[in-house]
């Protein structure tokens, strides 16, 4: 009895020392220019939104064209006498190399517009070349922040294919460097697409896999959003609200991948998770759980909403007292749960999450995702070689080892 | 018992024909380019905004002049080098007359940008300026739909002292002509500021009469929005949301007016009200409460908050089987009320509703307002005037005198 009293009373200072400072709304900006024009057929209003005479088009390896939306893009384009070229073959975890590529393959040939044709990897790599266009040097110094950012970028067009990372309707940019195992987001203005084209007809091909990945990508964005300081309470409930209706979507659509209405909610959602209005009030600084994230898709290639699955688990379970407000806060309205004791809430909260995870197939757990515990030095090299550098979390090794730990 | 059968089949034929057909997500475009910068002290941050050499200041009758802010704003724009002119005294209920005046300075004065200080009607001025500026003809003309929109228009800025209509983050425009008791309002992307400083501190001297007219204002947007076409299961819960959070903020700030959270969330809840947050997926067409309300505005000057109560009320009740699964979702979740049947969610709801007004002071009938029923022909002649010319209601002369009878 008088243990459990010294140990209640030792968890009640922990959770006032490391909770998040509940402070006031915090200071913030929003500015997001992006035209998203969404719903069926949208593709159509291609030629009214076009002003230019030559575009450099941006594909993936293989889907837009299998799919036949490319071939319908392009005599759109034609309809609007815009003439262009094509650079095909970006991958799931763009490259800085093929950016770069783009690059000089618009500059040859005097590209006003590029118009990204597919998911989140095309349509990041459409942005890095609208910037990468000013500049003489390879895109990966923006990155590495090598080099001063041009003060102006082609404008961005993208026709959605896949429900992920919102990047259609935001100013994140996110390509890699595979020879050295580093990938990296990167912000600016000037990339925010200038029109998006989001039509969830689009996205009846992506398989079940990559659309349940697209789910937890969304799930993940949001709720690292809400980790962040300041007391937003419209911004609580938003959170809620698409982390809730992403987890609902996110298991009916494992039912029936054709379903317009879920295919269309699980578009509108991602986009929003990462529009800006889930960052409304919030000091939005610390990105941990992504970067974290990047490191694992580096060395473990198992897909960034599988990384982000296993490290937001483990991320919640390492910093449970940190986040606890927030974590009840959400299993409340996400989950119905409430009148647990501390310790509990977060627990089930978290255990909810992974039984989630589950159903709609997203591993929670590296094993689960088949990496060995033998990989474990490989993955703690690529988390110092993709250290966090924001000035939330200093991690030490030993942070890293802990964290590595509750992923297996 | 034979009767009560009939009665219940009668209720449900009513309800199948004319409940809104719940639809999928209604297409839609969202662009909306406003930079808003929120919080503490953001006018300092004016003058990075500015890249001009002469403004057009333009305030209301006193109060930006008032509370020091006026001041304020003068010493930041000579700090930036921008010269000004101010044109002072824009009226509750802005008029065309106004904006013209002020149009004929700018022009003389050869403004380069439009700067508001104030609440929606100084900053609807504003827009109209902007676009006028580039017309040989009264702005009223816009309104009226006889004269071509201009081009382009000025940039307009804004520093935002009340939360109400959202005005700093959209591309609305709410003039009236008040010979004639017409109140309109009008739309053009070339009106979206392009900088809005929301400062909550500035919406701090609002009285309180003010300040839940304000709080009324956003509520009835919200609710019209989601009176509209389109099932977008996300618009759905963040309506919710911002109705209950705009209720509960509203009945906390009449205890303290000068609560900066409450103020912060008052002032965000107002933006996102009217920012198209809450349009998206709907076929937002239907105007039908704000329309009216403007016809009550101007016979009856309770104030725009007040008009907008007592036509919600009244108009939610005219119309409660129609929009019966709306109504039940907005029960539910804002207030909690579930298995009712069908009749009496829609007419708790609205008791609800009617209690909250009355608890923030707002009326909700014209009686409660002063207006006495021998204004009843006035009225109707207003609402005639202003008759509503959205496709979704014909109101005949009959259906406007059963809905006045509601609002006694």
């Amino acid at each position: 009895m008088v243990k459990e009293a010294w140990l209640t009373f030792l968890m009640q200072s922990l959770i006032l020392q490391n909770s998040v400072y509940l402070s006031l709304m915090e200071n913030f900006t929003q500015y997001n220019p992006t035209k998203v024009i969404f719903g069926r057929e949208v593709a159509d209003q291609l030629p009214a939104e076009i002003s230019w005479k030559k575009a450099l088009v941006i594909i993936g390896e293989a889907s837009a064209k299998r799919n036949g939306l490319y071939a319908r893009v392009v005599s759109l384009m034609n309809m609007a006498g815009l003439d262009h070229i094509t650079y095909a073959g970006v991958k799931a975890n763009a490259t800085y190399q093929d950016a770069d590529a783009a690059v000089q393959k618009a500059k040859e040939y005097g590209a006003e517009v590029v118009i990204a044709i597919g998911g989140c990897s095309v349509i990041d790599t459409a942005k890095a070349v609208a910037l990468g266009f000013y500049s003489e040097r390879s895109v990966w110094d923006f990155f590495m922040l090598k080099e001063a950012l041009p003060q102006k970028a082609l404008p961005v067009l993208n026709v959605l294919t896949i429900a992920s990372t919102g990047s259609a309707m935001n100013s994140n940019c996110v390509l890699c460097d595979e020879e050295n195992g580093i990938k990296k987001e990167f912000t600016s203005a000037l990339i925010y697409p200038k029109t998006a084209f989001l039509d969830p007809y689009y996205s009846f091909t992506v398989p079940l896999k990559q659309t349940t990945l697209g789910v937890s990508i969304m799930i993940a964005y949001a709720v690292q959003q809400f980790l962040n300081e300041g007391d937003a309470v419209l911004t609580d409930y938003f959170t809620a609200d698409l982390v809730r209706l992403a987890i609902q979507n996110g298991k009916e659509i494992t039912e029936n991948l054709q379903d317009y209405q879920l295919r269309a909610n699980l578009m509108w959602l991602a986009t929003v998770a990462l529009n800006d209005t889930l960052s409304a009030g919030r000091n939005y600084t610390d990105k941990s759980i992504t970067c974290i994230a990047f490191a694992l898709d580096m060395c473990c290639k198992i897909g960034h909403g599988a990384s982000l699955a296993i490290v937001l688990c483990a991320w919640l379970q390492m910093h449970q007292y940190r986040y606890l407000n927030r974590i009840k806060f959400l299993a409340k309205q996400v989950f119905g749960l409430e009148g647990f004791d501390y310790d509990a809430t977060a627990t089930t909260f978290i255990k909810k999450m992974e039984e989630f995870y589950r159903q709609i197939q997203v591993p929670t757990r590296l094993s689960e995702a088949g990496i060995s515990i033998n990989q474990k030095q490989r993955i703690l090299h690529s988390f110092q070689v993709n250290k966090i550098t924001v000035s939330n979390h200093k991690m030490t090794d030993a942070d890293y080892e802990t964290l590595l730990n509750l992923m297996w």
